[in-house]
């Protein structure tokens, strides 16, 4: 039984990984199911035991990214010695490592996702990244209010909110990417964005000045590749 | 001469409402420009006379839906009596106070653009309007830094953020529209993220509380009906 689970796993693990290479290569509207069977070399068939459609197969690739990275992020949630902010700041820190470790990734993925064609992917995996997150940041808030050190009327909205605004601002820089390390002028007005978006959430969860610390330099190394 | 003109674009706005009314009943991306074409009864080369693509009609449509919207915006950055917290609420209400007057064109809007099969149409229009509203924007909050009604330390990239987070506020609220009116607990969600924009918007700008009133009851009219 256990050998049968292992096995379905890796094959649709392996199916993921494919049409994941191919998105990234082709583009996601560019990629047909068709396409992905055959890059795997299996039967018709064995793609549809795992997945209804392309659409599916992507919703089970970002459930998969953002499984991934909430193992680390369930621990910060659950370490009693932090405060509502030093959870906010460790899940963004936490983020911000895992980005600069896997630079060459991102860099593909931020490349890819943020042109035209691939609009309806980045759409789907935002909207899952808020479903799966967004109860997560409410709690902190909520912790924060009890705490004192945030004031947050809808905590609920309010970490929607964060997590839009967020990827409003990754849209934003995304398309001045790649940055040349040369290009101080670029380098400097990722760093301003970056940083307005530190101080507008701590402002608007009415936190103290300072007391965020969303943007590190492991961030600047991404979009530099500085190391 | 005049005369020329004056039929010159009478035939390009026919184009244009065509083109709008067909995206609004059958979808963008499912419109060719033949359709537009056979629906306005002219030869294929009097469109491309006017337009490049499809795509170069749809900048255009959306270029002047914006003309028509910052003509009521221009008067009001234009107004010497007004302060700059009064000229951002005085640029807030005409707007929803538009959208109030013309309600069953935004609420098809609304409904056609945040389908996912238009999501290229919203991301051209949200593009369109940004380069157009943000420098407006960006005038005012140096004002109120100006006046120490405001204290923004990055007024450019905070006038786009604003107007970012504007746009994933109402793609929020779209989702849950059209909203029967007696649905009184959907109108008071819709009123809570209302009102969490507009603290948002206080806040990140260092506005005084309650100086703000981006959010009025002809919104309401909006997303109700109600009249």
């Amino acid at each position: 039984m256990v050998h049968i689970v292992k096995e379905y796993d890796e094959r649709k693990n392996e199916f993921l990984d494919t049409a994941m290479g191919l998105f990234m290569t082709q583009g996601y509207e560019q990629t047909s199911v068709a396409a992905i069977i055959q890059a795997v070399g299996v039967s018709k068939g064995a793609f549809y035991h795992y997945f209804k459609t392309k659409e599916d197969l992507l919703d089970q690739l970002s459930a998969r990214a953002t499984d991934q990275a909430m193992v680390a992020i369930h621990s910060i949630l659950q370490d009693p010695a932090l405060s509502a902010i030093e959870r906010l700041n460790a899940i963004f820190t936490t983020t911000n490592a895992y980005k600069a470790e896997n630079r060459d990734l991102v860099m593909t993925l931020l490349q890819v996702f943020y042109s035209d064609t691939n609009l309806i992917l980045r759409y789907r995996l935002l909207e899952h990244n808020l479903q799966v997150l967004s109860p997560v940041i409410a709690e902190i808030l909520h912790q924060g209010n009890a705490q004192g050190s945030m004031s947050v009327d809808y905590p609920e909205e309010t970490a929607v909110f964060i997590l839009r605004i967020g990827a409003s601002l990754v849209e934003g820089i995304a398309k001045q990417l790649p940055l040349d390390p040369e290009d101080t002028e670029g380098v400097a007005g990722v760093l301003r964005h970056l940083n307005m978006y530190n101080q507008a959430v701590e402002r608007i969860i009415g936190a103290e000045p300072g007391s965020l610390g969303l943007v590190d330099e492991s961030i600047i190394r991404v979009v530099t590749g500085q190391s």
